[in-house]
């Protein structure tokens, strides 16, 4: 039996200014750093001892996980960032306020955007001021790899390869695994994890800075799930 | 051409109580969380951007580079920690107060635990309150590699098969790294790299939360050598 927990990076900037986010490197805000910080205070009432730790490329994330092993004793734990985990890119929506963006595109379609499993956002060009592919955090990837704008099947499609082959191993050979990452690639995990439908996956929402801690048999089917806090 | 940066860690809290830490997990000082963000900022001016960083498994160090790296944007680089980058291993001096030491055993004995590069510091047994091997994060070494004491020359001798075997081939390949460590640890690299005597490098300060910046060849040849602020 392994755990595995997944947790939400805390309130960002842009959570709180209600902008989309996605790739955007936008820091934790002063509540979100409470969060994180509150998360760790839960997972060591609970009494987990970790043996890897995985996170995004972006600093919300990184800085959750950060606060929150701290304060369960564990910032030593050997820790890998990876894009893979990186939240849902937002395309051409990104930085843009999201009421203002349904007032200009209407309610209806940015419901579409944010809730439908396959449709796509605007997408970011290779030479638009924002594009991933100016970034020297993803300079090792091919620029077709490097995507303008995900939906949540796209984003599934990238996160699943990093757990098949590095987060499964660890859990299958018993190490208790800790995730810091972000509402849609957790929510890709949920899917895959708990084989969630395309349509109810989009309906799971996941609480800012809350723990959720699975136990996992050696076939890593689900034996538990359970919300802390 | 690789460059390489050294950070001690920022003060921490037993710095400033003038104890011998060690392998004790003392937090930074406030004062030290000043200098690690400090260091940040002065690696931002210099605009050098890493491939790779190293830190020890002890909380300052850790803490000392994520502050480091975020002031200066890349707190996304891979990052790996180690206990090969642990500070000296003190002994049965860990937690000591240093006057106070020095009153009970005289200047000349604390002297010369303290800056003799080959005088083992009193032994903490296995079965001791504070010995490592109780430790989770030295659990996976064999008890006789987890030490109860280190003079520099044992600390340089486990040190270096991680330079081997993991910084120098990241230098060789051109990469910029940075490890963020401790006084002796750091020293010990200081030593090996610029070849300097047994005598000497006792004399060598590092301060606390100065970046050191080399350039090297691709031989790892000292092209120069800088410390910043």
């Amino acid at each position: 039996m392994a755990k595995l927990v997944f947790i939400r990076h805390g309130q960002s900037e842009w959570n709180l200014s209600n902008q989309f986010t996605g790739w955007v490197d936008v820091d934790l805000s002063e509540e979100g750093v409470k969060q994180a910080k509150n998360a760790g205070k839960l997972l060591k009432a609970e009494g987990i001892e970790f043996d890897q730790a995985y996170t995004s490329v972006l600093t919300r994330a990184i800085k959750t996980l950060h606060y929150a092993l701290e304060e369960c004793g564990q910032l030593w734990i050997p820790e890998t960032k990876t894009w893979r985990l990186n939240e849902r890119h937002y395309g051409a929506l990104q930085g843009l306020n999201k009421a203002e963006t349904a007032e200009k595109y209407g309610d209806e379609q940015v419901h579409i955007w944010r809730r439908s499993y396959d449709t796509l956002p605007p997408l970011l060009k290779e030479t638009d001021e924002g594009s991933a592919a100016k970034d020297r955090r993803y300079s090792h990837l091919d620029p077709r790899a490097v995507p303008g704008g995900e939906n949540l099947k796209v984003t599934l499609e990238r996160v699943i390869p990093f757990w098949e082959d590095q987060i499964a191993p660890d859990l299958i050979d018993g190490k208790n695994v800790i995730i810091a990452a972000h509402g849609n690639s957790l929510r890709a995990l949920t899917k895959y994890i708990e084989d969630i439908s395309d349509d109810d996956i989009m309906n799971l929402e996941m609480a800012t800075g809350q723990p959720v801690v699975y136990d996992l048999d050696e076939h890593l089917n689900v034996k538990s799930k359970n919300k802390l806090g």
